[in-house]
């Protein structure tokens, strides 16, 4: 069984040598699967891609190239649970773990042949709600209150660190999932689109300013499931019932 | 008794932004006591300072003034306890801890009122064999041998961060956190007694056999998500939205 270490997801980076000192964090700690979502000054191209190799001090090259994606949804697509990097929602429920109970939880996934990837925000203004609703796990690294800032690289680094620090204990503990495996992103991110369309189909969001506070909700609750592929199919069984033809 | 957090020194640190970069590492994990030792261009001066100053975003702020000396030994005089974080030496016998080993034991010491130092050696050469030796313990972070070379700055955060989570008890872990409070189990069970009978009616169940089976599946799902009030209401509303009237 192929096993995948889990892809490293900047959203929105601004500045090249972040993406480089990223690059040469992750390569610290034997991770390599690097994606790029929207970075300000594209990718690749001539000014900070020569900042980004100038602090990569030389990662780039035992990595395979970088992808670049315009949107979240598309990058996460082939990942079967995805972790955001972010201080803790306050208006969204969702499982927060520090990041050595979130690498462990990575490993264990690992260890069943499934692909992690952990989101990172922007240096402006880290992960928007709608990134952290397309995840399913916080990950919350604590900090000095009075100084809590951390530069991108750096939280690149203290995940990847950990990653690698838990690497002699791989052992497979049982996951709550069941003999089904583990829906992709992709399928629960249909399921769901096709339950929004239903709802706007049926009157759900009366107040439209509300629609994209409600399915963030509905979705935090879906993205904590952990979903099988199996019931991603009953859902989606349970939604074609509900709006069908009554029994006569 | 007066408790000391570990001091951090750099030895013959050469670039100012390292120095600045190595201050907000230690203000993001609550450590302010920071100490050169030659400074390759002085401290402070015009040019290293204010790159210093740009890369500490603030960190000196919160800070005593940084200490200069000019030999380890001085450096390290009112100190119990020094941790050298180097590779491991090959000709001195010391005591090799990984980061985290090294904090615990720090707080043991600092339980005690003792004052304990982590040196680390510049960009260029690292610590020097007489650094080491006038330490007490090595610490040796495990990194890819394949691409081992960690910034200065990087290294201090690595620490930092590993003292800052040895004495944090109050992050709870793996918990959902949210606003709304969790749903009781008859509010939960009342809601699938609801989705089951419209089910029903909607002749979901087409093979009454198959009935018991998949309302444990259903069932199965829903009691993974640790729902709060909120979201059984919200899934109630979903329910009536998908079994309601279309929009005309």
């Amino acid at each position: 069984m192929e096993q995948h270490n889990p892809a490293i997801i900047l959203v929105s980076p601004q500045m090249g040598e972040n993406i480089g000192a990223s690059a040469r964090a992750m390569a610290n700690f034997a991770l390599t699967d690097l994606k790029l979502i929207n970075p300000r000054d594209g990718w690749p191209n001539n000014q900070p891609s020569e900042s980004a190799h100038a602090n990569a001090v030389g990662a780039f090259d035992i990595m395979p190239p970088v992808e670049v994606f315009e949107n979240t949804a598309d990058a996460l697509k082939e990942y079967h649970k995805v972790y955001a990097t972010t201080a803790r929602p306050r208006d969204m429920r969702k499982t927060v773990m520090t990041a050595q109970s979130a690498v462990e939880d990575m490993r264990q996934h690992q260890a069943q042949g499934l692909k992690t990837a952990i989101l990172f925000g922007g240096e402006r203004a880290g992960l928007n709600n709608d990134d952290i609703a397309l995840s399913d796990i916080i990950i919350s690294i604590p900090v000095n209150p009075e100084f809590s800032s951390i530069n991108l690289a750096q939280s690149v680094l203290l995940v990847a660190y950990e990653w690698f620090q838990s690497g002699d204990n791989t052992l497979a503990k049982h996951l709550p999932v069941g003999d089904s495996a583990l829906a992709k992103h992709e399928e629960l991110n249909d399921m769901i689109a096709r339950l929004e369309d239903e709802l706007e189909t049926h009157n759900f969001f009366r107040n439209p300013d509300m629609h994209p506070t409600m399915m963030r909700n509905i979705r935090s609750i879906f993205s904590r499931i952990d979903m099988t592929e199996q019931e991603v199919r009953t859902f989606h069984g349970i939604i074609s019932a509900l709006i069908g033809k009554k029994k006569t």
